[in-house]
């Protein structure tokens, strides 16, 4: 019914307002053009083609879906139109570098326009969402024979590519792969596989298809060390047809604008990208960027149902709310309601921190490939190691469980498709499991990163953090005390730990929610410090979500803290 | 893949060590040959019925679905010989009066086999399901006439029937109702208007099917004391076709095996049950019945996806669970990971505490049809409209959230169709809409209930509670400190309600939470005194899933109590 129409004013209200990001961009020489004009302008451009040509193929797209039929895919009614659009307009090649074909922008750019495109139609976003780390792994390791034939075609989008990581028996647990590579005389492999679960591993929206495979070598150890990456196009540059077939798509909860392939390697002829057995390196130097791209598809969903909700509770009455006096109408509406003003205003807190949160994690992202300064970037590369698990997880988790929240808004007609709030709810359910389940972020961030340097890196960012509230803001003393209190039991922890090898694996979860907390209190602080008098209508806007986030979202901290110290206290 | 199973030696530990309730149903005249035999023999065949009939109906059932053309319905594959073998044996009536056609056996029978019924096939349940209300309704409101002619096939359930009540501008507000119905010079009327969302509105499972419709007559008041409730059959008893027409199915997020039917009342001749403008308290009798029953599709579906992720965490293996010693295998099963087993001890800690309150929510509902003590009466009411709306949220809060957990077991297995639980998430999450919303629960428990009388109903039913706590256990102590700081909070709430009467309905559902934490560590206390010795598997059945309830459940108490304390004080 109601299309997501992307709101570039907050957006832009966040990024030069908040965080500073125009000035901050333009210190770096790769971005000294980069002003506020060109970044507002960019925005609003892409805004405007998320609006009109990428939000209205959405009901499309869940509805008819994509068709498998004889190994070839068909993707739903516009999907192929607007990708070539996409592409030709310079989209997907925004943030690449200028000498592959692309504009050369800074990351934050594309990370707001991926947050617009999931908002619109995550189905669709699915197919360019994978370039990028593509690009990635081809520039930094592909050899220049293979760059010069693949990397231009990939970094402006004019071919598409996969990740084909997933097998039967190995999901989260990639070092269990079997697809096997046989060395060639002429210096290539012949790939022999299935690998499941591969998003666009066939269309019809580009020319050719760049399959990115890890496989195992003849004399490869087992386990994740005897891993290789493999380079296999749909068609070889000649032409000719590669051995990669797609052998049926999946029936899924939701996301039926994305096909999600079986693919059979039959002797397919490929080319190693990096050296053998460094396969998973090639592959997780773009985690943090694959992860935070994640991150903003929940922001953006979240925002998308958020908007459907909100519009719907604008126009319907139902029942008196309280405290209200009489009026004319036989019924107030549902927005005037303390529940559903609750879930409104919870929800609304919950966007706009992930925004503070992934743009600053894209500064940080442009701040490591940029900056000269060696304190800077270390700096930026905590902030990524740090956030980006904790955005992944509970930002996936608030799309879906906040999105239910905007869908009980609606009542049953959330539950029905004319408003479309359940597809988003469906889709979303999906951005919990894949780049690394809800469940594997929480262990990456306490067991393989806070607990790896018995929390001195924590403790930097938390200080980061602490430095950088508003000292003026009332509010900043109980987070402060936050801050205080998470250092704590990150000592806690490691200290406890030493005992009980199982303990940070059971309360990975509480931890990663308690910091993501401090992270949200500090975005919501920042928000806040930056309203002045000149901020359009700053008290509905800013003003209500802050204190929603205070008096409902917030409280969760003590919780999770109780839990993990209950649990230290039992493992001691 | 794997389909769900009744569990009814769980079931029935429950119903009869924990609960005693063969014993105190015998005390009952109407139910002195209910003895825990007769019991035990329902309860299993109902569970062969369930397993064997109609859980291998439920996959087509989502994925063909119901379909409408020409104003008629076609259920999925075998929904219709399943239904005519359901009713056929006796087991819509099975807490029916023997007078009407029924075997006059305890509701808490009926319950339970409805907790089966829903775990294994949801859609095909809602049909059956909406019968019990009907009967009800006819029995007690309808003139002798009307019984005559319908209440024995509804009884019996030979007919189904529906349960006409929402309209396109009237949901949760029936009081915005505009259905219209026109006295005739005989004495029927006839009414007009349009339905929606009328589960089993129009289908092909039984030769009639039953309407029971609200409709305001052309004097009525406004608002709901202008209700009037009317019932009109598909075919009339001479045969003809009424004027009642299903104009559409709706698509729906989930429920696809239960048609949800627009239904326009063309004229339609009706006969009126009940008194004018009384229309609202014929439905109204028997919505602790139908709450009770759609907290048991909660329960029961979450214990349909537990068994599947737990299944799937058994069988399949994925990297090293931390602690473990080395094994030949190369990797470790799922659920011997922290994180998993997690989720699954603590959605088996939802599942029995669910059941041992519906249960005994079933008992207290016998206990006020038969008891002739008036104490045991009125305690039994207070239970029913204090305990009705907690479960009624949190199980159909649980199924839904608590089963997507239970997806996240299987990774992306769970976000595909094989394993059949996305289907279950799917259906559960209209379950916290209809019969009244969660947020609706809330505000009935808090406001209409526990307000109501100064909180002194929510202390006495508090004190049943701590009675019955038992009193060698450790964690009573916990427990009697939760009791008394939510004697505290309620206390808290009344006084501040006098200032800010919209601040009960901010803080409604964390009110309902802190209850329904409360009750469920009751639930466990009593589940743990009544293992002993002679339970099978009682550590790995019982004692693990009430440790997870006090680990990871718990604790929420504190943060609900929290912030309602917080709302109070900035309502003071």
């Amino acid at each position: 019914m109601n299309a997501y129409q992307p709101r570039t004013d907050d957006m832009q209200f966040l990024l030069s307002r908040v965080l500073n990001a125009p000035a901050q961009l333009q210190a770096l020489p790769a971005f000294a053009e980069a002003d506020a004009d060109l970044m507002q302008q960019v925005l609003e451009e892409a805004g405007k083609f998320v609006g009109e040509v990428i939000a209205p193929l959405n009901r499309d797209g869940d509805e008819i879906g994509a068709k498998w039929k004889d190994g070839a895919v068909t993707m739903p009614p516009g999907f192929k139109d607007a990708y070539q659009s996409f592409w030709q307009s310079g989209w997907p090649a925004l943030a690449s570098s200028t000498e592959d074909g692309g504009q050369g922008l800074p990351t934050v750019l594309e990370a707001m326009l991926y947050e617009m495109l999931s908002a619109a139609n995550m189905g669709w976003t699915m197919a360019p969402g994978l370039l990028h780390g593509a690009y990635e792994c081809i520039k930094h390791h592909a050899s220049d024979d293979l760059k010069a034939q693949y990397l231009e075609k990939v970094a402006t989008g004019e071919w598409l590519a996969t990740m084909c990581l997933t097998e039967p028996h190995a999901g989260s647990d990639l070092g269990l792969a079997r697809t096997k590579a046989v060395p060639l005389p002429d210096g290539q492999y012949a790939v022999s596989g299935t690998k499941i679960f591969i998003s666009g591993g066939e269309h019809d929206l580009s020319d050719n298809i760049v399959h990115l495979v890890l496989a195992r070598l003849p004399d490869a150890p087992p386990g994740p060390k005897g891993l290789s990456l493999f380079l296999v196009p749909k068609f070889y540059p000649d032409g000719s047809r590669s051995r990669v077939h797609c052998d049926r798509i999946e029936e899924k909860m939701g996301l039926h604008g994305s096909p999600t392939c079986v693919m059979r390697f039959d002797e397919a002829v490929c080319t190693i990208v990096g050296e053998p057995g460094k396969g998973l390196n090639a592959m997780f130097v773009m985690m943090n960027a694959a992860r935070l791209h994640v991150a903003l598809q929940g922001i953006g969903l979240l925002d998308a149902t958020w908007q459907i909700a909100d519009a719907y509770a604008q126009e319907r009455r139902q029942m008196r709310a309280p405290g209200k006096g009489k009026s004319a109408a036989e019924a107030d509406f549902i927005s005037e309601h303390p529940a559903m003003r609750r879930i409104l205003d919870t929800q609304r807190a919950w966007v706009d921190a992930g925004r503070v949160l992934a743009y600053r994690t894209a500064l940080e992202l442009d701040l490591i490939k940029h900056s000269p300064n060696a304190d800077t970037q270390a700096s930026a590369q905590r902030w990524c190691a740090l956030v980006t698990p904790v955005m992944k997880s509970v930002f996936t988790h608030q799309a879906f469980h906040g999105g239910s929240d905007c869908l009980q808004v609606l009542g049953g007609h959330g539950y029905v498709r004319e408003w479309g709030i359940e597809q988003i709810v469906r889709d979303a359910r999906v951005a919990m499991i894949y780049e690394g389940t809800n469940e594997i972020q929480a262990i990456d961030l306490l067991v393989r990163k806070v607990l790896a340097d018995g929390g001195t890196g924590m403790n930097a960012l938390l200080d980061t953090i602490a430095l950088d509230l508003p000292k003026a803001a009332k509010a900043s003393t109980a987070a402060q005390a936050r801050i205080q209190t998470l250092r704590a039991v990150t000592q806690q922890i490691v200290k406890a730990s030493a005992q009980d090898a199982a303990l940070a694996y059971r309360v990975a979860d509480d931890y990663l929610r308690a910091v993501a907390l401090v992270l949200m209190d500090w975005a919501w602080l920042r928000i806040e410090a930056s309203v002045d008098d000149s901020t359009p209508n700053a008290q509905a806007r800013w003003t209500i979500p802050a204190k929603a986030l205070r008096s409902w979202v917030l409280p969760e901290f003590q919780v999770r803290s109780f839990i993990i110290v209950q649990q230290c206290t039992l493992a001691a």
